[in-house]
């Protein structure tokens, strides 16, 4: 794909942004996404690629949300992206012209998607990929529920170190009453200590904390928490207060 | 290697194409090579360090392979892109005047080859590195033979989705008779769903397909392939029909 | 990280390193950025985040050693590269104007560190960042000793290649005088095949040899001696003749 890319348009400064994406998760790529994407400059051209639908009916899509370009398969890779920030413009990528010669069937990253956003980077008005489209197919909700007395969610993903990334925003975390005992529940473990940083208690305790991508984290200290209380993806995580 | 090659040319353009090259894994690498090197820019420069050999008398080695061109330890990483496109110069790196000052036994690729690189980049005549050389070492030959009734290959790696990659090209595989059952056979398992792209099949499937680097593979869809056939690397791949 | 250094300053260039320090692994970081950094040219900025006191009261340091500028957590990983070249400036980054407008108290690297560094390369003074300091944190010795008949070490890391890369000196090794069998030992196997690269001897072969950063090595040829001879970090190696 960075040769592909780099032949179309040899000014390009390619990023990566990261190559660990779990194969075939569109909602870990969703997350990572959603946290990253928007930190980047003006008008940079996002090239997602996450995809189990490859040479099927899924559509390729290019979409402008706010000040970020993204060309990806539309399959859900943006949902998260486009709830933080609608978006302004979706064209369905279906205009050969721009893409490689031959197109394999399994690999439209490298042949359709790398040569298009080749081509936009280029000044190519993205009206001139295919018909407009509506809407972007988004993956199944992923909110927690909050309610009076407790916040009912579950495990996003175990990130890098461990760390498990729960659904419950910064915003939900901001309804629990201040001054209460607070519990965060996750595979029968209970866990009370309540921190804004690792650092706070000693090395093994287990803490929750609001992580740097606004979402709740169970974390231990200097370790993996993931793999010390036994959590996978997608177990259910309560606070109560 | 990044730092040399920065500090003889602050102006170059880094590329990653890939780290995770098994270790000492001269095969790996070439068919990685192969498979990505010709998608560059013409003029684009490859280093490309494999190289168990380091310290010995394997030479290093500049070569021309049409538009694309390489540093390489002489050891057999080029076999199949020089199997593409053959040579149009190589040169044995011998010029100490282009090396680091001091070279290290271990880590020819950032004493030897990534200061060389630079220098090229810089407008260095090939030709000023040493000697000429007639060929290229290459690895043992790890084509498929094609018989009247089947195709004999072998398993040439998993990839990292544990998809099946075999030697059996684009080519070969083409001359199979359309109209007639198939059965692509590995390790005991008999595969027999033909498609164009994975997402032709629901998941957990097991499919043969033409792969997107031209050659047959086996794979399970949204899933390993390898992990739940048991398949590993040089095990033998019959189609037949 | 990547996107805040880019939106302060879109004309950097952004090399990658590496990602694969281990979790919270102050003395791997300290190692690799010893090895790598001083190979760049002149006036590069390295972020190094690798930050297990993050949130807490543990400084942001900006400190020039000879050409290289740093902007790191001051909790040692600069340790070996300031003993390679010790500091001409070092400054504590506490001035908030440089940050971005919200920090989270758990990553530091994206909040303060990047848009701090992206500053420094638009020209901005050092000493605009905070206060001076005299000195960094230090990580405790991890230097060998060199007694007259024998030298004691400890493995410092096993490499990627499965090396176990000890830190015992270039310097160290030379005392060693010539002529005399040499034994290397660890985890109560003795290596006695001292070499200068690993293809001197056959595949399998356990061998020791100075590594190419200068630091005394037990490898097996083509293999994984940590593996094989089940050695792990902090064990003794020591050599004696």
């Amino acid at each position: 794909m960075k040769g592909v890319l780099l032949s179309r348009n040899p000014d390009l400064q390619i990023v990566d942004i990261t190559h660990s994406i779990r194969p075939q998760d569109i909602r870990h790529g969703a997350i990572v996404v959603d946290d990253v994407c928007h930190r980047f400059p003006p008008r940079t051209i996002h090239v997602v690629v996450v995809d189990p639908g490859v040479g099927t009916q899924r559509e390729v899509v290019f979409a402008k949300l706010g000040a970020q370009r993204y060309v990806a398969p539309n399959n859900g890779l943006l949902t998260l992206a486009a709830l933080r920030t609608p978006p302004d413009l979706i064209v369905a990528v279906t205009n050969r012209l721009y893409f490689l010669p031959e197109v394999a069937p399994t690999f439209h990253g490298r042949d359709i998607m790398a040569p298009t956003a080749a081509h936009i980077s280029l000044g190519l008005h993205p009206e001139r990929l295919g018909p407009r489209l509506d809407s972007l197919i988004s993956i199944p909700a992923i909110d927690a529920v909050a309610e009076p007395t407790r916040i009912l969610g579950r495990v996003l993903q175990i990130d890098s170190f461990g760390n498990v990334v729960t659904n419950i925003s910064a915003q939900q975390w901001s309804l629990v009453p201040t001054g209460l005992p607070v519990r965060v529940c996750c595979n029968s473990h209970e866990v009370t200590e309540i921190v804004a940083t690792y650092g706070q208690r000693p090395p093994g305790t287990i803490v929750a904390l609001l992580g740097s991508s606004g979402r709740l984290e169970v974390a231990e200290v200097n370790g993996n928490a993931a793999a010390r209380l036994g959590i996978t993806e997608d177990q259910e995580v309560t606070v109560t207060w």
